[in-house]
């Protein structure tokens, strides 16, 4: 749809992923007159190329395994294999149901939509097809993209990304997976599931190292179970191609052979060549830097999700696309608690968290004013049908509120919704523990955590 | 163990289920001397005939329909049937740990245990094999257990209750089921999973006539498309035995063929001969009657769980064993507010609540004072990953706090943990809307509900 040329709207938004769509539903909502410029899908990333395909691939890995140990649940049935077309035709049809969805969303609040890809032109100007867009207020949200090493090349077939992963028709017989944090975790799941050799590479000590350390503990050693093997605290230093794959060599001196090669050492943003520096929007290595509205150095510019430094969740993208388009509306705003947003890393056993590492608890409060308290699953019925294995920990200010819960087993996922309300909300553990959970559900376990926190355990021993 | 003959407890407590056995740990850990008198095994109906197996075989149940379906996620697997031995070797599996695990908690809490059939003999004593425990304080926990029709007898073969249909070891080919509340509902999921010909019959107008009438609309629906049958607003009259299985007649004049017929009529309290009525505890058709404190009209005698005229759920009785324990300890406590105890019937899909019904909630505030809002799954991104459809129901005061939420699809059973939270705490939608919940999950659901009440609706058509 093109925009008539005297138009100036009240929001033209760049990028229509998760913050982008946000922003723009949210202010077309609050009256405002709304542009989105996308030059490829409405949902972006996410929806597209990240958290939906991902989470459809991790749940055809779970079928899989369930049918693989369906004996165990006294269920006869025989796994036969994995049909990659199906794994896609289901994984695609999900997307494309949401995406149909999305659509016709942004259609009914009467956003124009343009399709194309815009550049920044002036700090209320984005020029999109020969195009210029004008806005009284531009919001800044063209996402991310997976990034590289120096010098290691992204070829698409034997070295790739995860846009090609994702998209891979077959499955590999061995895969080296560069970079153990949520998207080398996540894929490392899905071919393991699917019946791969996976061998992942991460530098720093442990897997998903932005976790609380007992959550690296846990599930390396649910991967250890699982077969899949990882090399902590190692560098990569080349790969060169074999006959029929790659060989990926460490600094440390040992190499892995394997069909291919998954990058998977994070997202960049994507702002270069799109005029921001050139308006003069004040940039740090890529990223646009903004305050704790999104607003940037130019008081027309905002900017959201992968773009700016704050955690690269879809979640976050659409509490910041809301905030700006609010802040803009006039409405009173409070800056999003990044430590307060929820992180799921969903991996076969699931790695979910909120607030605080004790790391970084003991580093903000003091070593001496910080408790915790780790309830193994081995003692939480639901888990026990599940056959899942983990442990629910929650760290508390010493005769204060809970500052951190971290937990690792089968869909921990989502109790991080009942775990956000009670790190948002500074709720003490014995507010919690006097609210007995439902009997069996997994939830229980958050239970047992808070009952003994509030010197009151249950299903604990002393 | 064997008391001293001269030992006068601080607590005596008659039966060793959820609600029995949470005061014994409770009251032991805050200094009690305490004797707990269990006439079978420790854990009670939850742990040994009732939440634990139950969940156990729907588990299994969901492990067999994922092997049908599996083809539908892109794996192949063939399912061949179930094999009710190994069934059972996995439920009894999962009961014997945690079996296991409570014996050893008793044990270390230094809990005095007494095996045998007790009898309250006066106001501070139970006898038990021939001995009187004497106790300042006497808790009474003697659960229940499942109740018939009149002139309906239980002959534990052709026409049994849930004792026997958790002991079953072999798949009947068709069930008819009496009583469409929790336990019916659970076992037709279970028993359609594995593969029989299932119909209910409901005197009440509705399926789960407890829950909000939208979750039986909804409970109902995803049954029609599994193929279990159900009568509803039908009355029994009798049942004859055909030869090989029975002929269940209704009031109008329907009848059905099957293998077998599962009373699921209720659980009646466990009351009668037990002494109750002779040392002048009020009593009520069978439940002990109590205050808000668990306290009977005799001031030495306390009661919870299935015994007095509450929720008949798990983890009501430990949320009542623990205030008995606290209350006798001299500790402040606060009346459960019934309403805010979460409830969750298993089947496939999952049936979960905390709060008012949306009629319940009118009836008490006023039509006008109401209002709701009901999100479909199909726009959830997780729930379409695992191909669950149904909703997330929430009303609210108008202007006001949360005072019901109701969700019918797979495992929203844990999303209660949250609801808990928002019910108990009377949490605006506005507060809960602040939050943007992980993505993607389940929970975004009730995110979704919140942001929508609370006037900013993300994905959702205004």
């Amino acid at each position: 749809m093109a925009s008539d040329a005297d138009t100036v709207f009240d929001l033209v938004v760049l990028g229509g992923g998760s913050g982008g769509y946000a922003a723009a539903l949210r202010a077309a909502q609050l009256g405002m007159n709304v542009a989105l410029i996308e030059k490829d899908k409405l949902g972006g990333t996410c929806l597209h190329r990240g958290c939906i395909p991902t989470k459809a691939l991790l749940h055809a890995g779970e079928v899989a395994d369930q049918a693989r140990e369906s004996a165990s649940f006294g269920i006869k049935a025989t796994f036969e294999g994995i049909d990659m077309p199906a794994v896609h035709a289901y994984k695609d049809g999900v997307v494309s149901r949401l995406y149909k969805g999305l659509q016709g969303l942004v259609a009914s609040r009467k956003i124009t939509q343009i399709e194309g890809e815009g550049r920044l032109v002036s700090p209320t100007a984005v020029q999109v097809n020969g195009q210029r867009v004008e806005g009284r207020h531009v919001l800044l949200a063209t996402g991310s993209v997976p990034k590289s090493l120096p010098g290691l090349r992204i070829d698409g077939d034997r070295v790739i990304c995860s846009d090609q992963a994702l998209q891979l028709d077959y499955v590999p017989r061995s895969v080296v997976i560069l970079g153990g944090g949520v998207i080398g975790v996540e894929f490392a799941s899905i071919w393991r599931s699917f019946g791969a050799e996976v061998t992942i590479i991460e530098a720093l000590p442990r897997l998903v190292p932005a976790e609380d350390e007992n959550s690296s503990k846990l599930l390396e050693r649910a991967f250890r179970r699982r077969g899949v093997k990882f090399e902590v605290g190692a560098r990569f230093s080349g790969v060169e191609y074999t006959e029929n794959g790659v060989r990926v060599s460490l600094e440390n001196g040992k190499q892995f052979e394997a069909d291919l090669l998954l990058v998977a050492v994070g997202r960049a943003p994507v702002s270069e060549g799109l005029g921001y520096e050139e308006v003069g929007v004040a940039m740090d290595r890529g990223y646009v830097k903004v305050d704790g509205y999104c607003q940037t150095n130019v008081p027309t510019i905002s900017a959201v999700g992968d773009l700016i430094p704050t955690p690269q969740l879809a979640h976050v993208g659409f509490g910041e696309g809301i905030l700006v388009a609010e802040r803009l509306a006039g409405l009173k705003v409070t800056p999003i608690d990044y430590d307060g947003v929820p992180r799921v890393t969903y991996s076969d056993p699931e790695v979910a968290s909120v607030g605080l590492t004790e790391a970084a608890a003991k580093e903000k409060y003091g070593a001496e004013n910080i408790t915790s308290f780790r309830y193994n699953l081995g003692g939480n019925g639901k888990s026990q049908i599940l056959k899942t294995a983990g442990e629910v920990k929650v760290i508390q200010l010493k005769d204060g509120p809970v500052v951190g819960v971290h937990m690792v087993g089968a869909r921990m996922g989502e109790l991080t919704a009942e775990a956000q309300l009670i790190y948002n909300w500074e709720a003490l553990p014995s507010e919690v523990a006097q609210l007995i959970h439902p009997h069996p559900t997994q939830s229980e376990a958050l239970g047992e955590a808070h009952l003994a926190l509030a010197g009151k355990p249950l299903h604990v021993h002393d």
